[in-house]
């Protein structure tokens, strides 16, 4: 795949990912920064082509590329329950219900990677999976972060319950995030912008978790909320640890 | 200004502002709900035109327009010491110190109207104002959220400051945000995307405020980082009333 950004592709090196390719504006005012990412790209013998700005938008298919561009293999997933056999902590793990917006996921994958989240669950149909636009938002952290795909969610739910996980799916109506113990192995699920999660997801569940609010109001951007709820669920956690 | 989106034409009815002008897409399978916000806006005698999809882009310069726009007075600003002057509690006062994109914004609005924040600041030169661009991510929000406009922010900082207000700006090493008692008059200042908040105004605020991070990494978006912020605020605070 072709990713693009300027902190995507200076994650990509750092992650030492084989980079077949890569594709650079041909401007006479590149930035310091970005001819020290060429440099480097030339270091590491990747084939460097210099092209006009209409040319980097239709390979990337995208504006937001920053004058560079890399072609890729395709993003590597994680396998879920190797991820989880190996933490010597609780497992600190996410789910997303089919969440739809590559902003949303990129930012999720953000907070996630920030608060110190182990895995992050994608489902492999109805959801944004990590593209180039994921990766972009990101800004490559995707890269860092184990991310995993799976066909199942509820029996990937069961398995995690047998594994001494409690699953929290976030509602509007659940207990507020404040008053759980998240502390322990613990895995949160959230759902669609629209729709939030499945009714068959939830049923699954061992809980559900909610954001009160000060004033009514419909619920908080879903990237919103995930940050609200993994930054207390790190904080608990740093301080059950200390 | 023409504003656009299902969400913001919905809250400026029901904030009673006054709707010059409707426009909406002109097709046969309009959904129930904007069939409805039609109705409505009919009752109020607001005259509505019908137009074609690319007459809609053109007059919200838009394609997030979701099929309906309106004609309405400029944004209302609040006028900053007056709305402190009518609260009966501790002031919960944010500053951004030129944010520039309208996403963030707006997203900032949503955030800070659940949370409980009594007043927005912007300042009037180098950062995103209240535009329709913003009142679509803000989903309507701002109407409800006082928001007020300052040319100095270096002088109200002050001027909160001599209201007994702790001013508090966000930055990369100040004092993790959940050890700093919330409950009181607090105002917190977030930074301009790319370059954080200036130095003029850190200079005036009382204290420093940070995330503290599970693993290194650059800044969180500044929304996710305002929400996080927030949030942990308002639980402090509710529980310092309760």
């Amino acid at each position: 795949m072709v990713i693009y950004g300027r902190n995507v592709v200076r994650e990509a090196i750092k992650a030492r990912l084989h980079i077949k390719r890569a594709y650079i504006l041909d401007s006479s005012n590149l930035s310091r920064e970005m001819k020290q990412t060429e440099n480097e790209l030339r270091h590491l013998r990747v084939p460097v082509e210099k092209m006009k700005e209409e040319k980097l938008k239709n390979i990337t298919h995208s504006k937001d590329h920053q004058g560079i561009a890399a072609k890729i293999n395709d993003y590597k997933y994680a396998d879920t329950f190797k991820t989880l056999d190996r933490l010597e902590h609780p497992p600190f793990v996410v789910i997303l219900d089919q969440v739809q917006d590559p902003h949303n996921v990129g930012a999720i994958i953000r907070s996630a990677y920030g608060a110190g989240v182990d895995l992050l669950i994608l489902p492999k149909r109805g959801g944004c999976l990590v593209t180039p636009a994921v990766l972009k938002t990101s800004a490559g952290y995707a890269f860092r972060l184990s991310i995993s795909v799976e066909t199942n969610l509820a029996r990937v739910i069961e398995e995690l319950k047998k594994r001494g996980i409690w699953v929290y799916a976030a509602t509007m109506k659940g207990k507020p995030y404040y008053d759980i113990d998240m502390t322990g192995p613990i895995a949160f699920i959230f759902g669609n912008e629209g729709k939030g999660v499945r009714r068959l997801v939830m049923e699954k569940s061992d809980g559900f978790v909610s954001i009160p609010m000060a004033k009514k109001m419909d619920s908080l951007n879903v990237s919103v909320s995930v940050a609200v709820i993994l930054f207390r669920a790190m904080e608990m956690r740093n301080n059950a640890n200390s």
